[in-house]
């Protein structure tokens, strides 16, 4: 390779022969022909029989490498679980990219293996695509956005409006490990054990409880603003509080010295592949049971129940007080996926 | 409104208050509450019988206003026409929006009125978003990401493999007038009747055509690369080729001006509101006649034909001479769209 081609330029999204060497080159072999043969402007699929289930993030990360994956790790977790805690199996993906103009093409091609090889556990297609150059000072490298498509599954009847005193508010995983560990990466901390993302897919822990979905209220993956920000959003506008125990929630030695280190509350710090589900307490412990024999799971714990304090968050600390848990008003941690 | 309030913060893409009462106040009272009531991180829709087409484009123009509309505009023709041009009724779009921080909040909502106007000109609805801020410097301005679900039409059989030499290759409008508006926008170029960019909708145009849509083998908007890329594309590893008459191909005043004062060969020039049709020779009147009776349909034309020198798009000058037409190499003309 000679220089030029070691790096993006403006041409690559321009339409013209760079850019269809970038999709012939680097896209098709990656993702197979499939609904992406002959490159049409639309992928025309299958037809599924239940309800779709549509998606969409963009993902600015930054940086785009970090402990634990990269921006295309995070572009199909964070669309997949998207679909599944909202109940809907995930199938399709789209990939939009946006490149910084000399944006390295080793990196890129990183990351398009991490797209690949991600998709390819949570089984979903990347099907249609689509490839945008900037000039070099208006994008962070690389920026991008991922939309999905999934089928509703049927057992799952999720509404805030079904939640009830006393329902068991489970966390599947340690809190709070990928925003911990994209600061650490940021600010060039070196810690020995630091913390390392949990970018993931929840599809098993999704698909595993089926038998007792009838009983499964509410499911949220805590992305961007937290547990705290999923729980307030949960309460807001109801008569329904939440009361947490903190000796509950899990949390990894990583994540948690860092932030201790920092003075950052570790309910506010995002995941990228845990889910916080809310459902009555008779199933609570099944669910708990079948998901500790998951690897992804095996940190799920119970930490906590709606209880009748309309809109408030209360977390029961260690040393026995209690303090309320808001909603960060401003700017804690920008860019976290 | 104070001078914090009227520009975006890196808080508004945070997940806090902020990101809330941006979604609350602009994106929910535009796009009602539909499958966004209760903000669910994926919509759930209804079922559809046919088979799913899915589309996405990224939306980088700069400037992001142009004579004839904005970075809104495009947004949604430029994904709902890639739907209908792959034979696909559109009926669902996704927007994820990049902004950057200090842009201004009033053209934020100028855009989203765009995006909204639009929309409903198409008869889709925006059903699931996103918004991300990136730090001052690190986007220009605001990039648009949208993905589109469409209904795939029965009677549509689109394909290449179908093509034959005398097939009539068919335009819907004036070519380049996009390009040339954003070349005009960006350089400060100020003509009297100077171009205006043709995004528009090319659904009535699909939809018009539906009883010799048998007879249609291929239908494609010439966006980034222009006619060139398009028909280059289309007889690129076949033993076809295609043949323009340079008096068919359908200029306006405006574009064709700007073009030849900066020697720019407008076949090269995108267009956001055209479509290129190919059909069996013995409808194209037919679907001529219907298209002309619609305001985006009435500069339609048959540019030219299908023949059997095979790779080769050839131009028929208007000085009775010849030239090839050829796929642009390098960079001619960024992020037109």
């Amino acid at each position: 390779m000679n220089s030029l081609s070691d790096r993006i330029q403006l041409a690559h999204g321009r339409g013209g022969r760079l850019s269809l060497s970038l999709i012939n080159d680097e896209i098709v072999p990656r993702f197979g022909k499939g609904p992406l043969d002959g490159l049409p402007d639309a992928a025309t699929l299958g037809s599924i029989s239940g309800d779709i289930v549509f998606s969409t993030d963009s993902y600015v990360v930054s940086p785009y490498k970090f402990s634990g994956g990269n921006i295309g790790n995070l572009a199909v977790h964070g669309t997949v679980n998207d679909i599944f805690v909202s109940g809907g199996s995930a199938k399709w993906l789209s990939i939009g990219l946006i490149l910084e103009e000399g944006f390295p093409m080793s990196e890129l091609q990183l990351i398009l293996d991490s797209i690949k090889s991600s998709a390819d556990e949570c089984e979903v297609k990347i099907v249609t695509g689509d490839t945008k150059v900037v000039n070099k000072g208006q994008c962070d490298g690389i920026y991008i956005n991922s939309a999905g498509i999934g089928e509703k599954i049927k057992e799952f009847n999720l509404s805030k409006s079904r939640l009830a005193e006393g329902d068991a508010i489970i966390v599947s995983g340690n809190v709070g490990d990928h925003g911990m560990a994209i600061l650490s990466a940021r600010e060039g901390v070196n810690m020995e054990n630091g913390p390392v993302s949990d970018t993931a897919s929840v599809r098993s822990l999704v698909l595993s409880i089926c038998q007792c979905a009838s009983k499964v209220k509410f499911m949220r993956d805590p992305t961007r603003g937290g547990v705290a920000a999923v729980l307030n959003e949960i309460v807001s506008g109801t008569k329904l509080g939440a009361a947490l125990d903190s000796r509950k929630i899990p949390v990894s030695n990583g994540a948690g010295a860092l932030a201790e280190i920092l003075g950052i509350d570790i309910l506010n710090v995002a995941c990228e592949g845990r889910m916080i589900l809310i459902c009555d307490r008779c199933v609570a412990d099944n669910i708990l049971s079948v998901w500790k024999s998951f690897p992804e799971g095996v940190n799920a714990s119970i930490m906590g129940y709606i209880n009748n304090e309309a809109q408030r968050v209360i977390l029961k600390t260690v040393t026995g007080g209690s303090r309320l848990v808001d909603l960060p008003a401003g700017e804690l941690l920008p860019r976290i996926c």
